[in-house]
This record gives structure tokens, C-alpha cells and sequence, in this order.
């Protein structure tokens, strides 16, 4: 089975590859190779496959019929401009997020043409929750619409479109999925208006402190960079006929308020832990929070075998292990 | 004012122009100036203002810009590839269902940012009820999730999310309209899966057999064609600050099963009219109108001043009025 994943180097594609690197195997077949792309050349520890990484940019109309030249049986497609930056320069933003993604899956249609409708890859999107817009209700059902606030969002709920009417017609094998709220996030703290859902949590579990900009009462949905790569595998192998015409998926995740993600940390770290954050209220911050969802029912996605933690405290303890070698001073 | 019209040489294309000819005004402002645009060129009775008439494609990247040169206050982007072609005919349907729209909004971007902002006309947006797909509630409501089973409704429910973003960062001032089915369509039977909600009714006023290859129970929305142009005419002259940023609304219509319609026609016209419909049960046919929408709440787009029949029988009325010169045989 031959593996194509774009943005390889972001954080879940380092997971992602990491992690088919350690199994040699999906969905109960061995993995004969792996091409990892990326606007910079990403880094993979060694594979017992041939691993092949390239820096690209997949906005360039040459690169997706090379990449699909070689017919990947398995493409995960997590390139993207990040949602800032999207906002900031539209016309980037529309050639990686939207023509990028366009790009791809006319090149696989195209092989598909050329083989007789033979080649006919599973093609797993890397959605965003972004693709919805305030306001909300209590909690997003499954045919909730999609009015994005943000190119990001635009070009993502765009990008699902085009998935599903190139698998409907037979060219591909698409399936999308809406991330949450990746948390904890590994890393230093970042500028990202959502970064102190992690940084709350990341920086008191190794002493340091973290600044809280909202109040207690948000409300948020995050899974753990573990369940996110379990989403991506999953959806690389999920039967397609169970899936039916609806391609795209919100997933599950663990909705809490702030407060609550507070009183889990204290139950997994102490109160010495609690005290390192600092409330400095933020009204930007507050106002661009106000505008996310807070709930998914993700009741397809579940029925499907998704599956995210269940409590946040699970997810500071696979934080813990995934990133602290399983300790905290 | 001066008016840019796509799709010009179209059924509503035309009777929008003849009615802008007509009333030489809209909402309160003169008419400088009608564009009309089509794959053929139109023809306009004459008006009070300069005419032009252009025979061009959509698709073609040179055409946009200098359409959108002499600054068009207003423009109706009605030119489409329907449904079964754009079915039959992938690239086709996506390079103008897709790209005319996208190289439109560009081009406006364009003029856009060279004026510093000054420029952002209203641009009208004829979308369709092809962006929802089964299955359905029983009434679809203003957010329910757009997932199309056709290249079409899929094209179209880009369009939707283009109009959209572009609107958000003010480069436009978009209001895309879902158009129920139009009812009583003029003209000869033709092909489309949809044609039998018209044949029934035309062809039997004016003393022709008409085939019914559907069972009476099944329920479809209809708008006339002059309330599709009221439509269009009240989204060109529409308060954008009434209509916050979600741009695209469904239209009210009248839900009536096929039974419900023929009951107004023995009203209006009596049981001769009837008689003349013929009933020759279709599978496929069937099969295809199953997964069309039946009803829509449609209560933002009331809310905003939109108009339609409240009745079958006033649809029948309208059709008689303006195509049979207010009388039947």
C-alpha cells in the first residue's frame, strides 16, 4: 500500500507519519512506501518502508499529477495556509486551500480516467470546524449548514463540496473530517487566538505559567493529536458504502468549559499547578472565541467508530504521555 | 444606474430585462444602462436607456474584467449550465457553473481594490434548490446543511460560499437566491425530469395533452416566473445590513402535491383541462423527483420582503395573465 500525505510537516502529519511508521501497516495491510510533502522537507524517523519526503508547493498545477503519477492507494491531504494567515493574504490562501485541494483531486481524477475508473484512491481531507459560522445552536447536529467567517473556513467548506461530488461521480474515494480544537497542543505558546486552551494546561503541567484571556464559562470541543491521527487512520480504512453519499464528517471531541478544563488539571496536577495560570481578560480574544462552536452531537461520526476521549482528564494524561514521557515533576 | 445581466438570453433573463425595460428604475434609481451577456446573444425590446447585447462565454478569463471595467452598480449572475448538461459534462459544468462565478467576483475583487473599496456593487446571485440533497425533513429550513447529488447543486453551493467570503471582506455586496421550481415555465415540453410541473398545466390550457409520469401524492415548491423575477428585483434593491452575513436564502414558494395542482387547474379551468392529462407512470422519472426537496420554510427570505403565489390557483392565474394574454380558450 503506497501512502501520499501533504503537509507532513505540520504537527498531526509528523504524528501521522510517525505513527504509520511505527505500525508498517493500515487497515491490515503492510505500508510498501510512504511520500511525505510539504512546503519545507519534512523529517521522519526511520520506517521499514522506503520513505520519500519532498518540499513542494501544492498550489503549483505540476506537482499533483506527479504526486498521483504514481497512483498512492492512501492520500492524506492536511496542506493548508492556517486560518490567520488565510485571512490575512486571500489570494495565498485560495491557491493553497482551495485550488491546492482542486488541484489534487483533478489529477486523481484524471489517472482515474486514464485506468478506466480502476484507480479510485481513498482520499482523506483534513476539514476544520471552521466551516461553521455564529450563530449556534446548544450543539451542532450532523445537517447543521455551513456558513463560515473565514476564508480558512470558505475554502475548507469549499474543498468538502468538491470531495463529495468527485466521489459521487465515481473518481475518488473521499472522505472529510472536521477536526476540533487540537489539545494539548505540543510546542512553545503560539500567537493563534485559541492557543490558550492548550497553553493552560501545557505550560502549568512543567511549571511554567500560562495566561487565561476569557472567562471560565467558555465553552470549547478538543481531542487530543492522538485521537486526531486515530480520526485520520480511521477514516483511511472505514468502509465506504457505510458512509454513504454524505462524505464529510464533524468529529467528536470533548466539549468542556475553560473552568472545567481548570478542575481537571487540579485533579491531575494539584492545586501548585491551577495557581500558574493567570487571568489577564482579553476582550479580542474573547470576542473572535465567541464566534466558535462550543458542541458537536457528531452522532455520524460515532456511529462510524470515531472515537476521542471521553473526559479532559483523559486528554491532560495523554498529553502527559505523549509528550512528558508519561511524568510530571 | 447601469445593469449587467449574465444569462440574458434565458427564460428569467428575459423577462428580468423586459421588466428593467419596463419600469426604466429600480428601487427608486433610473436605469443608465442595461449589459446583457449570454453563450447567444439576447434580444430586448426597446428601452428607455442604451442596450447593449454581447454574445460571450463566461468561462473564457479575459471576459470577467473588462465586463466589471465600466463598473456595473448592479449584476445579475444568471448564466449557468443546467443541471443534466453540467451532469453529462464535468468540465464544462464546473469551468462556468464554477469559474464564470469565481472569475466574475475577481474581476469585481479587482475594481474593487483599485477604487480603495469604492466600488462594491450588489451582485445577484441566481442559485437553486440543487444545493440540498436528500434525505430531507419534511420542510427544509434556513440552516439546514447543503449537500448536493449533483455536479450542478454542487457548483452552486460554491458559488454560494464564494458570494459569501467575498461579501465578509467587502469586495462585494452578494445576496445569492435559491430558486424553487419554476411554475407555469412558457414554451414547448421539453426533456428536463422536472418539465411535467409545467406541461400539466400549460399544455391542457390551451387544449393539449399533457403526460403525468408521477404519482399525485408527490410534493414539489413553485414559484412563477414573474415572482422569480420579483425575487431577483427585491435582492437587487435589498438593505444588505438587514440581511447579515449569511447571503444566500431560500425562497418562499407554493408546496403543492401534483394532486393539489391538478385540483386547481379543474378550479381554474374545469374538468375539460383536467381530462387532458394523461398518466403514464415513469420509474426513473419517479426515482429523480424523490430526491427533490418538497417544501422550505423559507422564513428568513419572508422575513426579508420576498414575495411568491400563495396558491396554486394564483400561480395558474399568473401563468394566464402573462403568457395567454388573461384568458383560456
Amino acid at each position: 500500500m503506497k501512502i501520499l500525505v501533504t503537509g507532513a510537516a505540520g504537527m498531526i502529519g509528523q504524528k501521522l507519519c510517525a505513527r504509520l511508521a511505527q505500525d508498517s501497516a493500515l487497515g491490515g495491510r503492510t505500508i510498501s512506501s510512504l511520500h511525505m510533502v510539504d512546503v519545507a522537507a519534512p523529517v521522519l524517523a526511520a520506517a521499514a518502508f522506503p520513505v520519500t519526503v519532498e518540499a513542494a508547493d501544492i498550489a503549483d498545477p505540476r506537482l499533483a499529477p506527479r504526486l498521483m503519477a504514481s497512483r498512492p492507494d492512501i492520500i492524506f491531504h492536511l496542506a493548508a495556509i492556517v486560518s490567520g494567515e488565510a485571512e490575512l493574504d486571500f489570494d495565498r490562501g485560495y491557491a493553497i486551500n482551495l485550488d491546492g485541494a482542486r488541484l489534487l483531486l483533478d489529477a486523481i481524477r484524471a489517472e482515474n480516467l486514464k485506468s478506466s475508473g480502476a484507480y479510485r484512491p481513498r482520499f482523506v481531507f483534513a476539514s476544520s470546524i471552521a466551516v461553521f459560522g455564529a450563530p449556534f445552536p446548544d450543539a451542532i447536529t450532523d445537517d447543521f449548514h455551513l456558513t463560515p467567517l473565514t476564508s480558512y473556513g470558505t475554502q475548507k467548506a469549499i474543498d468538502e463540496l468538491l470531495l463529495s461530488d468527485y466521489t459521487r461521480k465515481g473518481f475518488v474515494d473521499g472522505v472529510g473530517i472536521r477536526l476540533p480544537t487540537i489539545c494539548v497542543r505540543p510546542g512553545r505558546p503560539n500567537a493563534a487566538a485559541s492557543g490558550f486552551f492548550s497553553n493552560i494546561i501545557r505550560e502549568p503541567l512543567v511549571d511554567r505559567t500560562a495566561t487565561l484571556p476569557v472567562p471560565d464559562t467558555v465553552r470549547h470541543t478538543h481531542a487530543t493529536p492522538r485521537a486526531a491521527v486515530g480520526f485520520l487512520l480511521h477514516a483511511a480504512t472505514l468502509d465506504g458504502e457505510r458512509i454513504g453519499p454524505r462524505r464529510n464528517l464533524s468529529m467528536p471531541g470533548v466539549s468542556v468549559t475553560v473552568g472545567e478544563q481548570i478542575e481537571a488539571l487540579r485533579r491531575v496536577a494539584g492545586d501548585r499547578a491551577v495557581a500558574l495560570i493567570e487571568r489577564k481578560p482579553d476582550a479580542l480574544i474573547s470576542r473572535i472565541v465567541s464566534g466558535w462552536p462550543e458542541k458537536f452531537t457528531a452522532c455520524r461520526a460515532i456511529e462510524l467508530g470515531f472515537v476521542a476521549e471521553t473526559s479532559f482528564d483523559d486528554i491532560i494524561r495523554t498529553h502527559i504521555d505523549d509528550e512528558l514521557g508519561g511524568t510530571i515533576p
